[in-house]
């Protein structure tokens, strides 16, 4: 499944901020608007990124068994806040085996077990985009209620503080309210 | 990187045989081109499977080891017989975890054992496309000299007798020889 992210002067999402975590920035814009994939030409000012929900790559059955258990969908009437947060890994990580990717990406950032910490509150769904010639290798997708916006806060900068974080070299960071 | 592979009437390759061994065949072309992909209309008749270069998906670091220490490259010029066999994995391969598809793929299955016993003879690339919207998950790519075309055929045998193989849902094989 393939999806749209367009920000541009209309969308389901307002934007509240546009922070270039690391690296290029991407061009502020008033609205987001997330959509099954459609061409066409766009407005000036306006950009699109595309990615797609693929399989896991790194959770085992445990894992997952832990996070289905906990975990809740996207669109839930109370998650009035979002965040994009595209990212490009650098290609010293794209050349690791995938015993190497797993260990940093679990045993020593513990990137699951952080993220479950969170759950139910922060909602997520990541786009896999590095393999259709896209600027970014993930889009990563949260949504949470305002009460929870501290916490994820918190989630965000853990993550960011992990050996994993190493190797992004680039890091766009959208927060979106609903419209 | 994006690859086509177009079958037609005209390429590098002659096609010997087109072989469905499990599900839908693709039609038999008498040519195969590889080539960067290119869009726009093919004549009738032919056909075109995409696919792309992506990181390794299971190989740990001992294992890209052994495999880099022997393996040689496509292009080869003895290398005058090749094989196209494109896969597609059923829905039950790609809901299981990580390293439930590492155990099947290699501690079961051996299937980066197996192929290591045929190199350097048989030179492989893998091509992804089931995440570009592709009929296979995989296009799968051969090259090697009519002298290893018996070790060919025994490599291939192999894997299709793993356990990895019980969650192949369609499978072509194309054999070729370099005009």
């Amino acid at each position: 499944m393939r999806f749209s992210f367009v920000g541009g002067d209309s969308g389901l999402w307002r934007v509240l901020s546009v922070s270039a975590v690391r690296g290029d920035a991407l061009s502020p814009v008033p609205f987001l608007n997330v959509c099954a994939v459609a061409d066409g030409e766009l407005p000036s000012g306006n950009w699109r990124l595309e990615g797609l929900i693929s399989n896991l790559r790194y959770a085992t059955r445990a894992e997952v068994a832990s996070l289905r258990a906990v975990q809740e969908g996207l669109g839930r009437p109370t998650a009035r806040r979002a965040a994009l947060i595209p990212i490009k890994k650098t290609a010293e990580w794209w050349s690791l085996a995938q015993d190497e990717r797993r260990a940093i990406f679990e045993e020593t950032s513990h990137h699951t077990a952080i993220g479950l910490a969170y759950l139910p509150a922060v909602a997520r769904q990541l786009y896999h985009c590095r393999d259709i010639g896209q600027p970014f290798d993930f889009l990563t997708w949260f949504e949470y209620g305002l009460e929870h916006a501290t916490a994820f806060e918190d989630l965000v900068a853990r993550l960011r503080s992990t050996p994993e974080w190493r190797y992004v070299e680039r890091e766009v960071d959208l927060r979106l309210e609903r419209v």
